[in-house]
């Protein structure tokens, strides 16, 4: 990748997804002790950064692959943004759900054009069930996280934010699948080489800050973190990326993820979910290193269930 | 009033407060049969359109009256807004809060400079409670709402929110004390002659909907309503005001309040408070009085207490 890919990757998914704006608060730079300039994604189409690496995904296939439709497994936002990317490209979009998925994630799937097959809770069943689909349909299986063209599609909010404020000294993202942090951190490299990469990462789930350490992708027993968008486990596409271009990564327990959310909320006014905090959380633990320097935060989506928010 | 000293009054609160941005959404307008302008005051300075009428209310007095300081009673945000703006403007904010006041109020009031007293819990005792500190303190006595420089105040969001969208047919406030009511009404009379200004209203606080009809300041026995920004009674400074200039107030039940709140959270992705919800309702319930018109909303704050949502 280079400067002129990228700018053609932010080229071709313009028309799609939208340029999402990027807002301070005087309160909370005097609380994180720098400059914070949060890149809110939670205002892109269907609420999540998703979009972005789902709509280059799709323009990326070829014209018959595009007539046989794309099959993802998700519950989560990337199968909202595979449904309204591929709607908004005319193409079918086939999600494999568990069956556990809450009816809400289910029913926003289909508000989006997205056909639903509801499988067993287990990743062998989800990947059973889109196996049969790309075989029966012919679909093409876009992956959440671990894909080159998901990958870049990612890195365009970095890029953007970077438009927006060239003098950035770091960028935090919150780290999960690892699609957004590998994304933004190759972008970073190319736009802002002097702008240096951080992840913050529930320590209820922490497998991406073993995995740097250890340099092998490792897995989590459990996963009883409130960012439920982070639960997902790091590939062998965008790993690699992060062992090279990320400098590091913060975890941060649950009480801290909440205080984040709820300075957020309450200061900035904006509804973004608790995976969204995560980033914030972790600079806000390590602010000591980034004293009077300027911060980008990726604000990676907005989807809440207001019916099962994590406030008392 | 005329263009001339509303635009007087502009400039001269516009140092010590935000021009707040005007937000849309396509899913929004589709829900609606129309297109919706929301002017969000949630992003104001302390997050609500009060600071705007607190900031004109001191500005319009003597060096001497300044000197003294300034004194109301109030539990909601515009004991907040009184107190920033006080503050920002190097005058004393004696601020006679009820001891059924919540904790976290109180906090905010002091963290803005206000000097608390805490009275009983009554209207007689507020009353009393602040006369005493006008005597002591000779300090200036400023309504929340009635009050005609918090009124004129009050109506400069609306004249920002014109001059985005200079063609709109019409802007709904919520009303509680009337202040933002008759400040909008008497703004749009002005700027927007042919737009039309509506008020939503709790049912269950329907005090200003029984008013415009008997003719006479009505009151409320009872106010369980989750929009506590309205449990307030208009007065005879904005009475005549809203008598004059607005068209119609619309009385929505709590359900529909919620109903209206949820979809402000979940898709335009910003933190507002129940009472900013209702004049989304009241639009929303008469939708068809409104079809393919330009409709503006005053999103009146966002100041939530996230351990007591209105959610279940």
């Amino acid at each position: 990748m280079n400067k002129q890919s990228y700018l053609q990757i932010c080229e071709k998914i313009a028309p799609y997804i939208h340029r999402t704006p990027v807002l301070s608060s005087q309160l909370i730079n005097e609380i994180s002790g720098c400059e914070v300039f949060f890149k809110c994604e939670n205002f892109q189409k269907m609420g999540a950064f998703k979009m972005r690496g789902a709509t280059n995904a799709i323009l990326n296939l070829t014209a018959a692959q595009r007539a046989k439709g794309v099959v993802t497994h998700s519950s989560g936002n990337f199968a909202q943004a595979l449904s309204l990317a591929a709607r908004s490209l005319g193409v079918k979009a086939y999600i494999v759900m568990p069956s556990s998925a809450p009816k809400v994630k289910i029913e926003a799937v289909k508000a989006y054009g997205g056909i639903v097959s509801i499988c067993p809770p287990t990743l062998e069943d989800r990947e059973e069930s889109s196996k049969a689909i790309e075989q029966e349909k012919g679909a093409s299986f876009l992956h959440p996280s671990n894909d080159d063209d998901v990958i870049h599609g990612q890195g365009t909010a970095a890029i953007e934010l970077l438009e927006d404020h060239p003098s950035l000294n770091a960028i935090f993202t919150p780290v999960g699948g690892g699609g957004l942090l590998a994304g933004t951190a190759l972008a970073t490299s190319i736009f802002a080489p002097d702008c240096k990469v951080y992840a913050g990462e529930p320590a209820e789930v922490d497998d991406a800050y073993r995995s740097l350490k250890s340099g092998k992708i490792e897995t989590n027993e459990t996963a009883n973190t409130m960012a439920d968008g982070l639960k997902t486990q790091l590939g062998d596409r965008n790993f690699p990326i992060i062992q090279e271009h990320v400098k590091a990564i913060f975890l941060v327990e649950e009480t801290e993820i909440l205080e984040a959310l709820k300075l957020i909320w309450t200061r900035m006014k904006i509804v973004v979910e608790p995976s969204a905090a995560v980033a914030f959380a972790a600079l806000l633990k390590n602010k000591g290193l980034f004293k009077n320097q300027k911060v980008g935060i990726i604000i990676s989506g907005g989807n809440v269930d207001l019916d099962n928010l994590p406030f008392n």
